[in-house]
């Protein structure tokens, strides 16, 4: 099995924002020749599969700036430094559906980008809400709408590509295959 | 239903590189406030499920600078400027897998990191392969190594972080849900 390893000759920061870090290495390949990666550097975040009393599943629908347009996704967020995924998972959930849980599963994490990105998402399910009596504060610049649905609700939102991204279109496969209906 | 549009004020280009382009928008908000938000934006990629008559499924390994680590995906690569995501699909399953389909069907589009990043993903199912008579070559810069594998075969390989990324594990979640063994 080849390693294929990449050494990093040099590394050129490029910039360092509120949440991504771009840099461009110089690389040794494996068959000696040289090349530059462009890789952009992320804390890392997590995402939670969050299913009702009566068998919904609930979604945040939001602007993201990217596409210029809302998408309807499982509530997400980025960690804090230094952060347990848990404990964001937890914190997202509070501050974005109202809800919690004392029983978080984690499913599957992936990386949603390896070509170019680190970031990592950890997927939760928390099938077991209880219903925050004192609703948190989301993050000053994030506005979002709380919804839930059946997870037949969901397949008008993913003809029209309202539900788009890669973590809710797994989480919805997760919960066919899991024999919901 | 709110559109929570986020209206551009500035967008300041930060990095132009071979693969990603880097900019900061200064962003009005739903409730009047400005913020910033960081954008990553990517030519958009293609993924193939490819499987062979033995009922394999057809993986790459190849080292991904950003984790500094080797992972197996099923193959994929980035769209040329103008070029048609089935195109991509066939050019990249030749060069990685050294087959070839008259038959692409699309399973889905997802974007991998919409909170930063406008990168899509349109995953393919090619399930009549035919072997290339004369392999294609890989890009100059790129290294991997072919696998092919059962879908309990790859069990091991997610359990052991080796299959590690959104589209691979959609991928598989796809197969098993279509009653692949």
């Amino acid at each position: 099995m080849h390693s294929f390893e990449e050494k990093t000759l040099e590394s050129k920061p490029i910039f360092n924002g509120k949440i991504i870090e771009v840099q461009v290495d110089q690389v040794s390949l494996p068959n000696g020749e040289n090349s530059t990666r462009e890789l952009v550097k992320h804390p890392g975040a997590v995402a939670v599969i969050a299913l009702t009393e009566e068998n919904k599943i609930v979604f945040v629908r939001q602007y993201r700036k990217p596409l210029e347009k809302a998408l309807v996704e499982i509530p997400a967020g980025k960690l804090e430094e230094g952060e347990q995924p848990e404990t964001t998972a937890i914190r997202e959930l509070e501050e974005e559906t109202g809800y919690t849980t004392d029983h978080l599963q984690l499913i599957q994490s992936f990386y949603t980008s390896p070509g170019f990105s680190d970031e990592i998402v950890h997927l939760y399910l928390a099938d077991q809400l209880q219903v925050l009596d004192t609703p948190k504060l989301l993050d000053e610049d994030e506005f979002v709408e709380r919804m839930e649905l059946t997870l037949e609700e969901t397949e008008e939102l993913v003809e029209k590509q309202e539900i788009h991204d890669a973590k809710t279109v797994y989480a919805l496969l997760y919960l066919k295959l899991r024999g919901m209906k």
